[in-house]
């Protein structure tokens, strides 16, 4: 806690050189850079900032199995969620029926996981919180510009809560950028024919 | 080293109760069931592995920047090499060049990773090169297969000796099964219309 970091914000539509080399592969945000080493992939960058700034409170559990059980969660998460919510928003008909009913699948199986717990970490966030946190911020707004919906609320309570405990973290309540830049940050990348939010 | 392990094959034409309720979620292979609890997904299980039985030779680096590197590229096999060329495998036509082209320049990229080392983990295999490793046994059964060549040993040279020095290790080389087990299992798995291995 404590630790020095500046933000760099990223025009998707006009990658800068230092993102070009920072991710060569993917020239994709986030990347993190730490000791003039540039580390890619949103996974690998939380697990690079657990290992290297070790304090009180570990984002992974220390457990092997438990690290294990997070990991996995996370992964799912990653791909069964997040990936999907992508193809949500920039698809139509059928395909995005296709999709919208995915994501409810997921988010029901989430619901299965979290059941019980404040967070999926237990009574502090850990790693499938941060990964799966995003969706506090963003959901809302992807429901409406995709005109779906897929939480639940009567299906998937805990998540429901889950989300409103998030947001409700002073860490993250007083990072949340206004909404209305969210939107038109969000209206832009559509327009921009969503070949950099859907681009690998 | 030295670990007692006991090997339970799966017909995933005919999943047990076993590989059910110890991966409800994906109901896939593999699963590593250590104290009665199931470990699911391939690179959770290998870094399980790694920090369950330490050893003189782990698999992961110690490094924070260096395991990252690693969890970077093992990330990038499995998401642009191995699930790609499931697809290849399974696809025809315009569908399947696509695909073909896509899992080439996968190849070429990780040619470029492996350049001037004899493992991606330097003298001895690490990660990566284990997350890779299956197609030293499968990808000739594959190209055969498919009818589609994938590995050009002109452009991909290192690849093409890492594949030799793979299989040349004692505990590779002592558990390959016999070629006919392998091309039986491949036909068997494509009669019955790809199903298990396209699921997830």
């Amino acid at each position: 806690m404590g630790t020095q970091f500046q933000v760099v914000e990223q025009d998707t539509t006009n990658k800068s050189p230092l993102l070009l080399n920072s991710n060569a592969i993917y020239k994709k945000i986030p990347v993190l850079i730490h000791n003039q080493k540039p580390i890619c992939e949103s996974l690998v960058i939380i697990e690079y900032i657990d290992e290297t700034w070790k304090n009180a409170t570990p984002i992974l559990p220390l457990d092997p199995y438990e690290k294990a059980v997070a990991r996995f969660w996370a992964k799912f998460v990653e791909e069964k969620f997040t990936e999907v919510m992508r193809k949500v928003v920039f698809t139509k008909g059928e395909q995005q029926e296709k999709e919208v009913k995915e994501a409810k699948e997921a988010m029901e199986v989430l619901e299965g996981e979290l059941k019980g717990k404040k967070f999926f970490g237990g009574d502090k966030i850990g790693l499938v919180d941060i990964v799966l946190g995003w969706i506090s911020i963003w959901l809302e707004i992807m429901e409406e510009t995709a005109g779906v919906r897929i939480l639940d609320s009567e299906k998937c309570p805990w998540i429901h809560k889950w989300m409103h405990n998030f947001i409700d973290l002073s860490f993250v309540k007083e990072n949340i950028p206004p909404r209305d830049r969210l939107v038109h940050y969000y209206q832009q990348i559509r327009q921009n024919q969503m070949s950099c939010f859907l681009s690998k």
